[in-house]
């Protein structure tokens, strides 16, 4: 009985990931996009108790995350990018993205026009939404994070980051685009490296702000559709062209 | 003394706002482009002791403006719909435009396309930035509002309603835009009626939605600088066609 149960449970969850997946390319309409669904995460970062790479790096005296790569002896060597994790894990860029997928099962997305579910957005803050999106040749990180700046009053930020250095960075410009009931959002901007902290970057406001309100009036049944763009940046043209 | 030290001011002044109109011009490169520099004002709505129409509307019983209509009994008659004053203001749809000119001095400007170029943006909230914009054969109210929905965090909240009915509302699409230092923020929704509060869009969250921090990046020397297009919505393109 219980085995059906779950199996039924389970069936039913992809039924309504097939639904949600049909909407998000309803609103999204141009062809072949790719829609991926995003589950949440519960922010384990500032929780070590329940996080093991966590609490061993807390034991083991290593700064977090954002400043790691300050006390790192070895200047090549740069730490965990995850922003999910206080992990210790520290290496060369290279090898940044295979470390998020198999840790930290990041899943990795192909394309350079995707659409982003993030679901249940209704779970309390601090929550994260975090994929990898390849394109271009080079890696991006996007978070989507569920955060109380203001006590009681939860806002959603969405972010863009490479999974290179900053000069690389400033080569490419996202777009990250809400659509629903005649409205339409769209944030562009140059995305910042791995190498600075997403959690600057969101304390900073320098990404596209929602408030609970707002995310509402573009979610459909709990979920938020983000469309994402990357291009190259038009300086990096011009200077190809020179 | 006295004369020639506000003379030299008033002179400085017009360099400055020129000064503001050219990097505006520059922003918005498009040509054309009409740059309207709009002063702020010190909301009054809510302070009756410092506003003369204010004051006799709260004598008289009278409701704030958003319920007005509601009150009226010539259901022709529509309250005055400025966003700055409780005024006890009464008349039909069709003379809210010079109404809201001659007693409110609201400045109306001609063109499809133009850039509101808001000043001193540090002033502290509540305050007011606003605008009439003839366009397509109707007027629109634009208003930016500085306000502090949570104690000590003003956000900025920009909007546009057409001075008309719902229903008229409903055919066209208004796009608020802010360009600077590689970013871009767009936000297009169908325009309000004027006939709904602006108070009520702003505390749903319905309109573009800056927090201080976005608004430092976007800003300009203490200026914000907002493109604004309207359009006709492809709904009412798409039934003209049947």
């Amino acid at each position: 009985m219980l085995f059906f149960t779950q199996c039924f449970g389970a069936v039913l969850d992809l039924i309504h990931l097939r639904f949600q997946h049909y909407k998000a390319k309803r609103v999204f309409s141009a062809a072949g996009q790719l829609v991926c669904v995003v589950n949440p995460t519960h922010s384990l970062k500032y929780a070590p108790a329940r996080c093991a790479a966590a609490q061993t790096s807390v034991e083991q005296g290593i700064l977090p995350p954002c400043h790691h790569h300050e006390a790192v002896h070895d200047p090549q060597l740069i730490p965990c990018t995850c922003p999910l994790f206080s992990c210790p894990w520290e290496g060369h860029l290279e090898v940044v993205v295979s470390h998020l997928r198999q840790t930290h099962r990041i899943n990795i997305l192909q394309g350079a026009e995707i659409v982003f579910l993030a679901t249940d957005m209704h779970l309390p803050a601090p929550t994260d939404w975090i994929i990898m999106h390849s394109c271009l040749g080079h890696q991006f990180l996007l978070v989507l994070r569920k955060q109380e700046k203001h006590e009681g009053h939860p806002q959603f930020f969405a972010t863009m980051m490479l999974i290179g250095t900053p000069t690389q960075a400033d080569n490419f410009t996202y777009r990250l685009e809400l659509n629903r009931n005649q409205r339409r959002l769209k944030w562009e901007a140059t995305p910042r490296s791995v190498l600075e902290c997403v959690d600057s970057v969101i304390s900073d406001g320098d990404c596209l702000v929602l408030n609970t309100s707002l995310a509402q009036l573009f979610a459909d049944n709990g979920s938020l559709a983000i469309g994402i763009a990357i291009t190259t940046s038009k300086v990096h043209n011009a200077e190809a062209e020179i």
